[in-house]
C-alpha cells in the first residue's frame, strides 16, 4: 500500500520558525514517526511552494498511490487550478490542515478544494496527517 | 476511556430514509461496529432534534468523558448557542459530518461550531465518526 | 383521507392578541370551520413553539397522512433543520403563511423550507390553510 | 362571476416544448379543464411576451373582473413596472407559478410582484392556476 | 422652440387612481397648465407602458426638439436599454420624477438613466415637469 | 410589584466556567444581591437552553409581571421567533447583555429582539440586570 | 420673499480652481447674476467647510426664510447629522448639485439628505441653483 | 443553409451615431458584406427595441434556421425572459457582442443569456457576427 | 462625585421640534429633574453640533469626572474619530440613546462607539440618561 | 503567418480524463486537425500548469506572432498577473474557453483577462480554438 | 524650502496616552528631532480635531509650501470632503499613518484620501513622517 | 549593510513597454542610480513572474539581509501564500508600489501582504524603492 503526502507553500518552514506556535518538530522528523506508526504503508513525501508544481505532482501521482494526503496551505483558499487537478485525477485525495481554517482570518475561511476531496480533516495539528493516512488505510481494509 | 457521540437533528432518520444516498444502515447498527472496533473504549450515544437539548447534553457531559464526537447536523450552520456551549465546557469536542459541507448548498458552507472544536472531520460518510473517535484515542495514548 | 396541520412558534396567540390585525378568531375556532367545509377529510392539528418538536412531529407523521399543511412561522426563515426534516420524509408538505413574507421585514423574505415543499401558499390570511388542504384533496381525486 | 388569467413570457410554449418536464398539455387544453371544473365562472385568458402589454392588460382589466390570476413568468423577478401596475389598480391579483421559484436559480428567488398581490401560490404545477381561481371563488362566497 | 415630454409605465394612471396621494389631476389636465405657463414653447407629449416604444420615441425625437423631459417611471431603475438610447441620441434629456426615489423602496434608489441625462429633478410632484421645461428654456436663452 | 428575569442558553454556566472572565459568582448568588437591593420588588427567575421554552415563558408571563428582564444569550442574534413572542405580548421587555455585543464577533453584532423591546442595556456585566430592573421600577413610580 | 443658499465643503474653491471643469466664475460672481434674475427675492448666502456649522446654519435659518437651497458637497454622502437637521426644521430645503452624483465615483452615488428634502436638482451646473430658487418661487405663487 | 441574425435595442443606431467609436458603417451595409462572404448561406435579419418582440422572433425562428446569431444589446444583462426563450427553443443560438462586456460598466458584466447559448463571442466589433456565422457553418460541415 | 453629559448634533432641538414624538420638554428642563433626582452628584452638561468639538470635550474631560454620559446622536453611526477619542481617554463613557437604533433606518443600525464604551443604554427615551448616571453612581458605591 | 496557442492548468489532461465529457481526443491530436484546416498558418503550441510560466510565455511571444490564442483555464478567474501580462505586450490575445464560464460554478463566472484581450470566444468546445485562429486570420486579410 | 505637517483627530494625544503602544514621546517633541534632521527645510505644524478646519488648512496652505505631509487620522476612512480638498489644491500632499491601516479593524481598511495624494506611507510609526518629508525633499532635488 | 529588492510579475517589462506611462528607464538602469545614491549599502536584486519562486526567495533571504524591499506586483492582491512567507521569516519586509493601488481598479484595492510588512510605501513611482531603502537605512542608524 502506498500513500503520497503533498505539502504546499511555506510548510517547509514547519519546526524551523515560530516554535512557540508550531512546535520545534520539522515535518521531516514527524514523517519518521508516521512511517513507524504505519509500517505496512509506503509513505512518500513532496513539498513545493509553486502552485503549478503541486498540480504536476497530482497529475503524476495518478494510479501510483492508494491515496493522497494534501495540505495545500494558503493555496487552499485561492487555487481553483489545484481543485481542478484533484477533480481530474482518479486517486482519492484527503484534505488536511494543521489548524481550523474557520477559526483564522476571514480570507482563510473558504476551501476551494474541499468539494473535490474525499474528505477533510482540520485542527488536529500534526495529528491531522495521521488521521488522513488512517482514513485511507481503514478504507482499503 | 469514555467517549460520547452526539447526533443532531434528523440523524435519527439515517438508514431509514433515502438508502440510495445514505445506505441502509441505521446509526444504531453502525454503533455496534464502532464499539467492536474500539473495544477498549466505552462509547455512549445521544440523539436529539432539539437544539437546547443538545446544549444540555454538552453541559452534562463535562468531566464525564475523554472526548465528545458531535455531528450537529443542520444546527452546525445556525446555532451560535451550541458553539457557545462547546466553548463553555472543558471537554474536547470533535466535529464530524457525513458529507463535505462545502460541496452542498450555499447555506451549509459555514460552520459556526468549527472554531470552538478540537478539530473537524467531514466527507468520509460513517467513517467520519470512526476517525473522530480515533483522534481522541490517539491523543490519549 | 387524513391531513395534518402543523403550526409553529407564536401561532398559539392567534385570535388572542392584536385582534385589529389578525382578527378575534383563534385557530381552534377556525379549525371547526375547516372541518365543516372538508367533512370527508380527517383534519388533525399540532402546535409547538419548539423547533425540534416540529421536526419530531414531521418524522412521526410520515405514512400516517395524505398530506401535511405547515405554517412554520418564524422558523421558516431560520431553520435548515425543519427543511431537512421535510426533505427526509415521504409525505407531501404544503407550506402556508397568513401574510406575504416578501411584503414584511427583510429578514422574513427568504423561506428555507419552500424548496423542500410540494408547494407554497401565502398572503390569503386564514384562507391559506383552506387552499393548502384543497390542494391535497384535489391532488388525490 | 368573471376571472382573468394572464400569462407572461414564454408560457405560450407550455405543452409544446420540453414535455418531459412540463407535460404535453398546452395551456389552452388545460383551460378547457379549468372552465369545466369552475362552470359558474367566466374565465378569460390573455398571454403576451411583452412586459408593457401585460401592464396594459392589467390596466384594462380593472373593474371588469372579480379577480386576476397572474403568472408573470420571468418578469416576476425583474419588472417593477408590473408590480406598480398591480398596486395601481383596484382588482385583486393572485400570483401563481408552476414551480417553486425558491428552488430554482438564484436570480429567480425574489418576486417583485408578491408584495402587491392578494396572495401567492407556487409549486403545484398547472394546479396552481386552479388554486388561484378557487381562492377568488371562496372569497366571494 | 419645441419640447417633448415622455412618460413611462403606469403614468397614464395619474389622477385616476389613488387621488389621496397623487391628487385628482390627470397628466393631460396638467399639460394644459404647462402649455399656458410656457406659451412660447411647443410642448408635445407621449406615453407608453412598453420599454422598447420609449426607446423608439427617443430615437425618433432626435433633432426634432430642443430638449426632452423624461419620466421613465419604474424603467428608471431597470432599463439599461433606455439609458443607452439617451446616450445614443444628440438631444438633451432631462430626467424628472414626481417623488424622491431615494425616499422610497430600496429597489428604487438607483437610477440607471441619470448618468446619461443633462440633469435630474425629483421630488417636486407635478412641478418637476415645470422645472424640467424651465431648465431647457433657460439654457437656450 | 413583580419582575421576571429570563436567561437564555448557556447562562446557567455563569460563575461555574471561565471565572477569569465572568467572575466566580453564579447567577443564583447574584440574584440574592438583587433581591436585597430591590426589597420592594418580587423578582422571579427562569432559565432555559431551549428557544421554544423561552417563548413559552414569555407567553405565560403576560399580565403577571410589571416588566420582564431578558438576556436571550446567543438566541439574541438568531431567533426571529423570540422577537415575535416579545412583540406579541403586552408586557414590557427590557433586553440586557453582560458584554457589548458590538465589541464581540461579527455574528453577534445584530440583535433581532432589540426593535421589539422597551429598551436595551449592554456591557455593564451583572450590573446590566440591576439597571434593567431599575428602569422598570423608575417607570412605575 | 427670502431664500438662503448654503454651500458645503470646498465649494469656496469654485471658479478659483480647475477652471477647465468648473469654469472661471466664482460663486460670489454667479450670486450677482442670480440676484439680478430674481430681483423680487432677497437671496442670502452662507458657506462653511465644517459639518456642524452647516447644521447650526440650518437651525438658525428656521422661520426666517421661505426656502433653503443646499449644496452639501461631500457631506451629502456621509452626514446623517445634516440629514437629521433638515428633517428637524420646518423650512423646505431644496437639494442641489452641480454634477450628477450618479455619474461620479461609487462613493458619491447615495445622498443621505435627499429623503429629507423637498426635492433634488442635480447635473445642471450653476443652473441647478437657479432651478432650486425657481422651485421655491413657483411654489409660493 | 439558413441563419437568422437578431439585433436588440439601440443597434439600429449603428453607423448613424458616434462614428468615432462604432465606425460609419450601418448594420445593413455590413450585412451586404456578410452575405457576400457566406454566399452559400441564406442570412436573414431582424431588429427590435422591444424585449418581448425579440422573444417572439426567437419562438418563430424555431425549426426554420440552422442557427441564430443574437446580439441582445442591453437586454443581455437584464432579461431572464429572453434567456428562457433561448432555453425553450430547439435551435442553437450564438451570443455575440461588439465589445467585451467585462471591460465596460459594472452593470454590463453579467450575461443572463450566456448559459443558455451554444457559445459566446465578444469584443471583435462587427467581426463578432462573422465568427458567429462561421461557428454555425463549421458545425454543420 | 462629578458626571458630564455630552449631547451631539441636533439634540439642542429636543423639546422644541416635533413635540408629538419627543415631548415638549427641552433637555435643559430635563436636566433640572436629573439634578434633583441625583442631588449628591454634580452633573455638568455640554452640547455641540460639531464632531471635532465633541472630541475636544472628551479630551478635556479626562480626569475631571467620575464618568461621562454620551449621546453622540447621528455621529454614533459615522464617527470613528469620536470612538478613538473615547478609547484614548481614561474616564468611563456610557453611551445612551433616546430610541433603539436597531428599530430605525438601516444606516443607524451600527454604533461605532459602542465597542469603546463602558456600556450602552438605548430605547428608554429621556430615562436613558437617568440610567446612565445611575450606572456610574452604582459602580462607585 | 504565425499563431501561438497557450493552454493553462490541467488542459494537458484533455482527452485523457473524463472522456464522456471532454471526448477522447487529446489536444495534441486536435492540433493536427487545426494545422490541416489552416495550412497557411504556422501554429505553435505551449502548455503549462504554472501561472508564472504562462506570463513568461506571453512576454516571450511578443513580436513573434500575428496573434495568440489563450485558454488560461482556472487562472482565468484568479490571475491579475496574467491579465497584466496580456495588457503589457503588443500582440493581440484572443481568449478561448471550451465551455461557457457563466454556466458553471459561481467562482468561474468572472474573467479577469477578458478586458485585456482582443476578444473572447467560449462554449464551442474544441471549436473555440478554431474560431480564435479564424478571427486572427480574417483580421489580417 | 517649506513643508507643512497636518495632524488630524486625536493625534494631539500622542505621547500622552497609551505609552506602551505609542511611546512616551509627544508629537511636539518628535518635531524637534525632525527639524534637526532636516535643517534646510522650514517645517510648520498644524493639528485639529475638526474635519472642516483641516479642509481650511489645506486650502490656506496652497502655494505656500513645497509639500504637505498629512496624517488625517480617523478622517482618512470617512471624509470625502478632505479628499476633495486635497484634489482641489495645487500642492502635493503625502499621506502618512503610524500603523498599517490594513492590519487594523475592518472599518479602517480603506483610505478615501489615498487616490488624491502624491503617495502614501504607513506602518513605520513616527518614521512615517520622516519618510514623507524625505520624499518631498528628494523630489525637489 | 545589505538590502534585497524583490520584484514580482511583469515588472521585468518596466521601461520596455508603455514608456508614456512608466518612462523609458528599465529597472536595471534605475538600480544603478539607487546603488550610487546608497553607496554604503549592498543592494541585490531578484525578479520572478512565478509566485512560488518569490516565496522561495523570501525564505532564502532570511538572516542574509538587513531588510527586503518587495514590490509583489499583481500577487499583492491575490497571494495569501506570499503574505504567509513574509510573516514566517525574521527579516523586515517593506512593501512598495509604483502607483497608489487605491486609485486603480477595484480588484487592486486590497493588499494581502500589507499587514505582514514593516511598512508600505506607494504612489511615488520609482522613488518608492528609494524611500523603502531609506526606511531600512534610517532604522539601522
Amino acid at each position: 500500500m502506498r500513500v503520497l503526502i503533498i505539502n504546499g507553500p511555506n510548510l517547509n518552514l514547519l519546526g524551523k520558525r515560530e516554535p512557540s506556535i508550531y512546535g520545534s518538530q520539522t515535518f521531516e522528523e514527524y514523517l519518521v514517526e508516521l512511517r513507524n506508526q504505519f509500517s505496512s504503508i509506503k509513505i512518500e513525501y513532496y513539498q513545493s511552494n509553486i502552485e503549478g508544481e503541486i498540480i504536476n505532482a497530482l497529475h503524476d501521482a495518478e494510479d501510483k498511490y492508494d491515496g493522497i494526503v494534501l495540505n495545500a496551505g494558503a493555496y487552499t483558499h485561492t487555487s481553483i487550478a489545484i481543485a481542478d487537478a484533484i477533480g481530474g485525477i482518479g486517486t482519492d485525495v484527503v484534505e488536511v490542515h494543521l489548524s481550523c481554517i474557520l477559526a483564522r482570518e476571514e480570507y482563510r475561511h473558504k476551501s476551494l478544494i474541499s468539494p473535490k476531496c474525499k474528505g477533510s480533516i482540520m485542527g488536529f495539528g500534526m495529528q491531522s496527517y495521521l488521521l488522513g493516512i488512517y482514513s485511507i488505510l481503514d478504507n482499503k481494509k
